[in-house]
């Protein structure tokens, strides 16, 4: 089905070019026209994808939340001891690379729009659900399990955008989520 | 001086209506003609203050920082021990009432934009570090002192913006705070 991939490939560019756009100017700059131009396609080839600016957004979501899953599946795989793969997961839910730079203000994005915006909202909660469920396990056959889930789970949301504000450096960042992991390992 | 009050008076509320559109509809919604509707007055008036969109979103950040710190400071005098005045401090913090409620989504508003405009991130960045030396200062004198505010600080901002999201509810957020601070204190 040569025409559907296509499509598929069609509406990824402008998810790509949303998340440029949100990740460089913020979601102010995600307007019909901008998304256009960026992705290299007509404004009426956005609009037949996409009805309006949220069904665009949430989109331009589930692409970046797909590829940041694959980038923390990919940290945890070569680990070894349950420390070690906890930490890597943690890491690689900070921006401390290319594409962690480039995903976090995003992130932060949709995160703002969440708050406001309950559409956008849901798949961030149920994103959100299922790494913290990943957590707890990792954390291990505690009974505290998921309470330290929720707790590094917030710790790593709260020093990505300190990271990204640049409040603290990376190296910050690993010291704190070093210090709380010998607690909780 | 009667007039310059009134000038910081007129000032104080087009930064209320910027801070009433972030925290229901985002900073999408704070454009010149939006923001001079809610406060109220002619965008003249709104761009005799503010030159920028920029400027006046400073000047609101001035604000609810200023409110954020008073209902902090309030929070933390009646309490007697370390720990308390700790507590009382990191649950201010929280969206946990309506002032609360009301900041939340303008602080990540703020957020965002900090992430991808240089100018909006440096007050944020100072009012962070105020809040981490003061964070520190009540974590007393232990060699980790400064680390630990630097976790309870990510802890907090991380917990207010899974609040805000509903990814969350208040009860799993204290719980969260009290776990790591049976740590701490």
């Amino acid at each position: 089905m040569p025409k559907q991939v296509d499509h598929e490939a069609r509406k990824r560019r402008i998810a790509d070019a949303v998340c440029r756009l949100a990740g460089t100017r913020g979601l102010e700059a995600v307007s019909l026209r901008h998304v256009a131009t960026e992705a290299g396609v007509s404004m009426g080839q956005v609009q037949h994808y996409f009805a309006t600016k949220d069904e665009m957004l949430l989109f331009a979501f589930a692409v970046i939340s797909e590829r940041y899953e694959q980038r923390i599946a990919a940290a945890v795989t070569s680990k070894r001891t349950p420390r070690t793969r906890l930490r890597a997961l943690l890491l690689a839910m900070l921006p401390l690379d290319d594409a962690g730079l480039a995903e976090g203000p995003v992130l932060l994005a949709f995160l703002a729009r969440a708050a406001v915006a309950a559409e956008i909202a849901a798949p961030l909660r149920e994103s959100g659900a299922g790494m913290r469920a990943f957590l707890a396990e990792m954390v291990g056959s505690t009974p505290d399990a998921e309470r330290e889930a929720v707790i590094l789970q917030a710790l790593v949301d709260g020093l990505l955008s300190q990271l990204l504000v640049g409040h603290i450096d990376a190296r910050t960042a690993i010291a704190a989520v070093d210090h709380q992991l010998d607690r909780v390992c």
